[in-house]
């Protein structure tokens, strides 16, 4: 593994409610110097949430996206709150945006959405043995809970209201997951 | 489906060499208003390309990633230029990052990264038909290209340094494409 490049400078440049931007300098191993910016993250973490109803039925949550200003069909996620571990994080976004809690909540693995320029991160939970279970959010209007089969995976990709990578990437996995492996060719 | 909110107002609220935040005011069909950020995209459109060696070989690169600081092992991936359509930006790039160019590019679909605040859209372009063929791209040092099984998949997933979304999702995508469907439960 190459060494990593060596950092020159650091400064915020630009910043908004939401949204902090980081310019960074950095000399590569071979000399080269070059300019950045990137996106920082919130302190706390991410998290998205694939939740089974049974071994084969997982909860999509469909809800308005103001980046893509559309309805999309993609699993429930949030950020984590000020002294909340990811998995209570993930049982709390389930609570609240598909109304069940979950006895049984597995880390995966985390997934980054844009390396080259977002410092951001997301842990994605598996949630089990699931019951009736609505904590009041934050949303502007109920959601819609849909539930999708895992066998039908086929069918919800060829959806273009399911778009979101994180969401394909982690319905896959568990798949692969719940199919023990599926390390067959 | 829903009615998509009304938006009361937007404004560049942000910006630097690379970003632009958007605030916009949204009024949901039920009255109920809200203020959301958004990060705007740039004008052309983003590719990452899924090229395959043989059946079975898929080639990834490793570069380094200047917003998780680590290097990252991924599918090659860049911004179309002005004039250049997506299939023409998906050939230059796999060119200047894998030293290949493709007889056969299909696209497969779209993919957000993060609808709920980002507008931003990536074009999967699957690459066949490979031949030996490098154009000088502007990165800061030798991209490593690293070729892989599709049937060695979940081997990939359990390395750290592939963590990337859309190439995790594309990945999974065009394995079921190229097993032939793979809507088999």
């Amino acid at each position: 593994m190459r060494k990593i490049p060596e950092t020159l400078h650091r400064q915020m440049v630009a910043r908004s409610r939401l949204f902090r931007v980081e310019a960074i300098g950095l000399r590569f191993s071979n000399g080269v110097e070059v300019e950045y910016e990137r996106l920082m993250s919130s302190t706390s973490g991410a998290v998205m949430v694939v939740p089974m109803l049974d071994d084969d039925t997982v909860l999509l949550i469909r809800e308005y996206a103001a980046g893509t200003e559309r309805y999309e069909l993609a699993l429930p996620k949030g950020l984590a709150e000020p002294g909340e571990d990811i998995l209570e994080a993930a049982n709390r976004e389930l609570q609240e945006e598909a109304g069940y809690g979950a006895r049984r909540l597995t880390p995966i693995r985390q997934l980054s959405i844009a390396p080259g320029y977002m410092q951001h991160r997301t842990h994605i939970v598996l949630a089990e043995d699931l019951y009736p279970q609505r904590l009041q959010g934050d949303e502007p209007e109920p959601i819609e809970v849909v539930p999708w089969r895992l066998s039908e995976l086929p069918a919800l990709l060829a959806l273009d209201e399911c778009s979101e990578a994180r969401s394909i990437a982690a319905l896959f996995m568990v798949r692969e997951r719940l199919r023990g492996g599926g390390s067959e060719a």
